[in-house]
Formats: C-alpha cells, sequence, structure tokens
C-alpha cells in the first residue's frame, strides 16, 4: 500500500499528455491530493495548490508522486534531483517510469537512511503463485477491450464512483501502473511472469463476503495478438461474474499494429463469454463501454442508441454520459442472479 | 546456443523420474551426448558410458548437463562440488534447476575465471520483444494440449524425427527446460514477462524460406486456469499452419489442480482452432496425439481407432506406434494448400 495523502510532482512537463497519471488520481481520488509540485519551467497545472515538498509534508502528504511520463520514461538530472529533495523532506516516493527508482543506488541509500519507501509501480510484487481456478466468495466485475487503451481503466473507475454514489461498497482493483497509483495498490499484470498472470488477479480480488463489489481494471484485448495471453489469464484469474466490453468508436487500427483492424464488439464478447466460462460459469455481460471522443455530442447518443438495439445492453461513454444505467443493469442481474 | 556435445550429469540419483530430462536427452540427441556422469551411490543409468570430467572433455564433451530433479530443485553440496570439479575440467555447466548457478557467486567467478558459460535454461533471455502477429514465411506446426504434461514435447520430437526419416529438413523448437537443452536452444516460455509471451513465440520461430517445418513445442492448455493466457500467447506468436491435439487417455483431473476435469477434444481442439485464426487464417488440426500409457496395447489400438473416426483426424500414441500416419497428412495438408 502506497501511503497518502499525495503530493502530485509534474516537474518541468510542458504538456498535458506527459502529465495524465498525475490527472488521473486528482479527478478519481482527489482527497488523497494534498497538492501539486511544479517547477518553474513547468507549463501545465492540476489546479491544485502548488507545495514545496516541506510544505507539502506539513499539510499531511506522505508520498511524492511522479505521475509524469518523459520520451522514454527516463528520470532527468532535474526529476532526480526532486526526488532526493522529497526524501529530505520526509516524503516516500511512488514512479511508473521504465527507469525505476530502485535501480538507482544512490536513491536507494538516501530512502534507506530517511527511512523511507521508493515505490515502483512497474514492478510486480514478490511472492506471487500460480492461480488455482477454485470457485472464490464475493462479487467481481472486469472490463474487457477491443482492443489496448480504449478506455477500460476509466469505465472500471467510473462504475466505483457510480457503485459508491448509490451508497453501495465497491472496490477498484488496479492491474496497471496508473491505475495502481491511483488505488495506492495493485499489481501491474502484464509485468508478472507469464506463469503467474491468473495467480495475480486472483491475488487482487481475493475473497470477499461483505457483499460489495470488487471491479477489476481489463488490459489488452484477446483480440491483440501482442497481448491476449495477458488479457485470458486475467480473465481466468478474475473470475468475473459480469463484465463491460469497451470499445474505441471508430479506431482505425490496434493499438500498435496499424495493418490490424479491430474486432466486432459481438465478435469479442462471444469469445470473452466463452473463455471467462472456465473459471466462472455463467458470466455475463452488464454493459459496454463506449469511447466516442471522435463524435459530436448527437453523434454519440446515436452511436450508443444503436449498440445497445444491436446488442441488448445499456450503451454509455463513461465520460460524457456516466454509466449509471451499466449499474442499473449489474444490480438487476445480480438481484436475479440472487434470487435463483 | 549451448556447446555440444555433452555429457549428462546423473549425480547420486537414485530414481528414474529424477533423471528425465538427461534420459530425454540421451533418446532425443544421442549424437550429442558423449557419455554419463554417476557418483558412487548412484543407482540409475542412461546405459551410456560413464566418464569423469576430464575424460569427458577429451572425449569431445563441452557442456556438463545437470539434467536431474531433486525435491524443489536445489543444488546440493555435492553436486555444487561437481560443478566446479567440471568447469575446472573446462566444461560450461547448464541446468534446469530453480536454484540458478548463476546464483552462486562462487561458480559465476569460477566460469569467468575459466572462460566458461553457466547455462540457466528457466532464465528467458534479455531482450525479448513484443510480439507484432505480422504474417511470416515458412511452414510451421505447434503441438496444443487437452492439460499440462500429456506429452506435447515427446509429440513434438517424434514428428521431427520423423520428418527427418523422411529426408525433410525440420527443427524442433524449445518452450520448455528439458526441451532446451535437448534442442540446446530456445525460450521457457511460461518464465517470460507476461507481456512478451507471443513475442517470444515469434522469436523461436522466425521467418524461414527453406521450406523446411519449424515444430514448436507446446506448453499448457487453453483449458488449464492457471496458465492458459501463457498457451495462447504462445498459439499467437506461433502463427501455425498445422496443430496436433496431445491428450493422455484416461487422466483424471487437470494436473496440480485436482478438482478440476479435463475438457473434451473436440471442444480442446474447437477453441484452439478459433484463437489461432486471429494470428493464422486457415490453421488446421492434422492429427492426434494420444498417450494411453494407462492401456493395454489392445485397448491403446482401440481408443485411438475410435478417436480417428470421432474427429477424422489420425490419431497414434507416439510412443508406442510413433508418428507417421500423422505426418502422411501433415505433408497431404500441405501439398493440398501448396497447390491451392
Amino acid at each position: 500500500m502506497i501511503p497518502s495523502p499525495y503530493l502530485l510532482y509534474l516537474g518541468s512537463s510542458t504538456d498535458e499528455l506527459s502529465v495524465k497519471t498525475s490527472r488521473g488520481i486528482a479527478v478519481w481520488r482527489p482527497e488523497v491530493a494534498v497538492g501539486e509540485y511544479r517547477n518553474p519551467d513547468c507549463t501545465v497545472t492540476l489546479g491544485l495548490e502548488h507545495l514545496d515538498f516541506a510544505e507539502a509534508y506539513a499539510r499531511g502528504a506522505r508520498t511524492l508522486v511522479l505521475g509524469v511520463a518523459n520520451a522514454g520514461g527516463i528520470m532527468g538530472p532535474s526529476a532526480k534531483a526532486d526526488v532526493l529533495a522529497a526524501l529530505a523532506a520526509g516524503l516516500n516516493v511512488a514512479a511508473g517510469l521504465h527507469d525505476r527508482l530502485n535501480d538507482h543506488p544512490d536513491l536507494v541509500a538516501a530512502a534507506e537512511e530517511a527511512g523511507l519507501q521508493l515505490f515502483d509501480v512497474r514492478e510486480p510484487p514478490k511472492g506471487l503463485v500460480v492461480g488455482n481456478g477454485r470457485p472464490r466468495a464475493g462479487k467481481r466485475l472486469l472490463t474487457v477491450g477491443t482492443d489496448c487503451s480504449v478506455g477500460k481503466m476509466y469505465t472500471t473507475l467510473a462504475l466505483e464512483r457510480e457503485l459508491h454514489a448509490r451508497g453501495l461498497p465497491a472496490d477498484f482493483r488496479a492491474t496497471g501502473q496508473t491505475g495502481i497509483l491511483i488505488a495506492q495498490s495493485g499489481v501491474p499484470i502484464d509485468a508478472v511472469v507469464a506463469d503467474f498472470i491468473s495467480g495475480a488477479a486472483e491475488m487482487i480480488s481475493p475473497a470477499r463476503t461483505d457483499d460489495g463489489w470488487d471491479l477489476i481494471e481489463g488490459q489488452g484485448s484477446l483480440f491483440h495478438p501482442s497481448f491476449a495471453g495477458v488479457s485470458l489469464g486475467l480473465l481466468h484469474g478474475a473470475q468475473a461474474e459480469a463484465l463491460v466490453m469497451c470499445h474505441e468508436y471508430g479506431r482505425p487500427s490496434m493499438r500498435g499494429l496499424s495493418y490490424r483492424t479491430l474486432p466486432d464488439i459481438g465478435e469479442c464478447m462471444e469469445a470473452n463469454l466463452a473463455a471467462a466460462a472456465l473459471t466462472r460459469p455463467g458470466a455475463r455481460f452488464v454493459g459496454i463501454g463506449l469511447n466516442t471522443s471522435r463524435l459530436s455530442d448527437e453523434d454519440a447518443l446515436r452511436v450508443c442508441a444503436e449498440a445497445e438495439d444491436k446488442y441488448g445492453l445499456p450503451c454509455q461513454d463513461p465520460l460524457r454520459m456516466g454509466v449509471n444505467r451499466i449499474i442499473d443493469r449489474l444490480l438487476e442481474c445480480d438481484a436475479t442472479s440472487v434470487a435463483a
């Protein structure tokens, strides 16, 4: 568990895309973000108060989060100096960079001396075990997709927010680096050793009996030739009774594979149901999260309505429309299965 | 590439099962095995000449292969002393133990000083890349299974032997530790980082244009809840035009999961074809390798004949009957697809 609250590091960022992770935390966990840290040459802001490391610590911050991405995921000299200063001020440091904090002996030594921790969220935890597929207690939902980066994390977080708004217990279970920084815990499932994919999924969503939902962030796609193994292991380990299909309307090709078109939503749902049945017979889709960022408001409503008719499932763009109707369906299905 | 010829280490083994890997090498690559090394308390033999390390080196051996397994995969003090003696005699050392050779600083130092190498075949190579799924040249066959440990490696090696017997070019492509020691190269696909499963499969069976076959050793099963992600990534990366289904007749439960029964062969073939189509449209089964070790000769023939009728594919127990009829079908299908 990464100690909160967070100070969100923007460094010397000059474009929106590079602070995506910090923004995700500010949007989805405003209660853990006490402020932002910007160097003088930084041109973006999350709209939070700028705090230096000592001020942040005094306000309760316990971890500096490097929620920034730059070319190659490397920590430059200026960022490294900032990490050392943050440690000196009493803050733990968490990052999702390729360039691991724990690979820098000077940072490791400084953290050790200060009795603080360095969290590399791309690094899987030690002691993972092989999955066993045994049925376990608890209500679980998994987002799946036609491709990578179609909005699975966003959709999952929106579902959590909607359940909370209705006073129902629910926990976002993170499987990617941004999600892990938001949730303060999780496993970067694409970084685990192949033998442990489903075991890692079982670990992040253990048996629960409080009637609450585990909402598991999906990864990749069964139809992505690079990453389908990850998606299948996650699907088997999740043992989710409820699935939500995520798709970006109008995306011309699979992420990273310009030669390849996306699968049809229906075909993708069918393949996920067939595979899910191995560890969760009776799994079903409760909705479609459609990323309509390429469309006007009017067209977005139209394509969602068309998808609803075609697939018989609520279809919403979580960013534009929320996910209330998907949650309605989830709770209806759940009531039916409890009654049955 | 692990330098050959090999000296096969049996150490102080007292049971057949623990020398399975050494025996596999002796059976499938007799030309690379110059002899065996046995301590005085060893009670098993491969029937090869016993050689000490200096004798083996003099006969041309270049690598001592620890093809032994003991409880926990740990190297005992006696085995470790033997490794040091082998290095002193000029032999590289290869092992598939959990306890990695390269994790012992004294072995690493001794190897370095002697200018020799330590090969841990459970360790994936550096520099793996993400798979891309692009169609590539070459004829490829992949063995798949209803479960782990049903005979996929054995079947694949038998197919290679049969093609060689007919004078056709073919190469066994190893994906597990025993296979890698036999082939002298390969990638332990269940040990790679999840993101690289299909990329590793693409790497071990690169494009080829000599009209020869790459025969890829399968792993796990799409129906094994612990390992299906590995099997799917391998299937996608292999881009195999030909598949062979492997199954053990009468196995009561999935390996390691006593509560779970095996899938039906037909269901398993259907799922593999559906998934294979993503990167290799038109992939087809050319036979069934049936492990009939639980049956009498007569019953083995009967169940193979029944499976042939049911699935319309040649079905043979590679150990009892060879794989000539599966190869006949493979070559027929290949001729048809070339003609088409």
